[in-house]
């Protein structure tokens, strides 16, 4: 099973806290590059892997989408429930053993996939359940970030830099995030866009995410965010 | 015109003092990784861009290809000249202006891409004149290699770890390399990327170079490298 971080008490009151968690995708300072990559969703059947507190679903259904909301986290799940919930369902599940069925026009996954310890399969059933011509929108954290066992800048001479290590060694790093003990999964770019075209998708487009002038201006992230990627953003598009 | 090291003797001296530059393809630790990546070469026309010493351009010829290989450097080519060239044509050129023609079913192109401050025209060009169902293999400087300005791992802790910052700063990095002013251009993973889909490319392969158990007991390459990919390799295909 995934591991289940959000429903530790500790922690989500802590990850509740978050800009995004309390003011959803505005506070995000990478969604202006995710919206980017999304198609029209209007009358779009949208599958959304891992919709924690369903801002992304309630977007997709402001816009005219039918979304299925799947999380694990039975906290997201009540807090996504007290929102308004028309055009969206939630169901809940691990990702790493549930059983997709129906078909979609859309897929995405925000800041979800990089939890799993397995993922291959859930990308191949995601490729099923997709229709011809339909994409699948990734954002995870990007591997430069998740594969130092320090999770900190630290400084040398006059920069702040980030002290990458163990990047081709894929597996479990575990971080003090609010709590101790949250694991996330490291892979590699390579592994990752591997595995989507093992599954038959085709990379449509990538992202990098850096920080924006507006970002900057407005104070949702900061210069140091240009010494390396936190955030990774795929299009992939099923033939 | 893109920067040509190659002709300075001080650098040519240190550069054809290396294993690689001495002993080839064998000596080059990505050269299996890259060699997975190529289609049969017999009947191919094949063109490499920057070939060096015409490494590549001979393994291909001997593979039963017909080879053009371009070079900027006079050194190189005199050194490629020197060897048996039954197969392959060599033409002097800089990537950055060439004019490409011709048909070609393979292109390829080994560590010499990270030296244009223009890029994009000549990916351009590559995808015009490769035929469709045509392979373009590429090898570059990792980004995460080519971003720092300090080009060494620095101890933390027990750790080695490679002091990475201005990943999303693109541009001219300068280091020491045999001489001082070697200059390579630092672009991101995206850039990369999109710049061949933006060209028509499909993505194929993408191979984040990392030591082999071959290479570890052979010595040609390191525990260290596991920490950081030093190396990118992609395919990309003409639909």
């Amino acid at each position: 099973m995934a591991q289940n971080i959000y429903d530790t008490p500790e922690f989500f009151a802590g990850y509740s806290s978050l800009p995004r968690s309390r003011n959803g995708l505005a506070a995000m300072p990478e969604w202006p590059a995710l919206k980017a990559l999304l198609p029209p969703l209007d009358k779009l059947q949208v599958l959304d892997l891992g919709c924690g507190f369903g801002w992304f679903a309630r977007f997709a259904a402001s816009e005219g989408a039918s979304v299925l909301g799947i999380e694990i986290s039975s906290n997201m799940l009540a807090k996504a429930a007290s929102f308004p919930t028309e055009g969206i369902t939630y169901k809940q599940a691990d990702l790493e053993t549930v059983e997709l069925s129906g078909e979609f026009d859309l897929i995405v996954s925000v800041l979800a996939l990089h939890y799993l310890a397995s993922l291959d399969r859930l990308v191949k059933q995601a490729f099923a359940v997709l229709k011809s011509g339909g994409k699948f929108v990734v954002e995870v954290e990007h591997p430069i970030y998740t594969a130092p066992s320090h999770g900190d800048f630290i400084p040398f001479g006059d920069k702040s830099v980030w002290p990458l290590e163990g990047y081709a060694r894929e597996g479990p790093r575990t971080r003090s995030w609010f709590v101790d003990g949250v694991v996330k999964q490291h892979r590699t770019l390579e592994t990752y866009i591997t595995m989507f075209l093992d599954a038959g998708f085709v990379l449509e487009r990538i992202e990098e995410w850096k920080p924006t002038k507006e970002g900057l201006e407005a104070g949702s992230c900061d210069e140091i965010e240009f010494n390396r990627p936190m955030f990774l953003l795929f299009k992939f598009g099923k033939p």
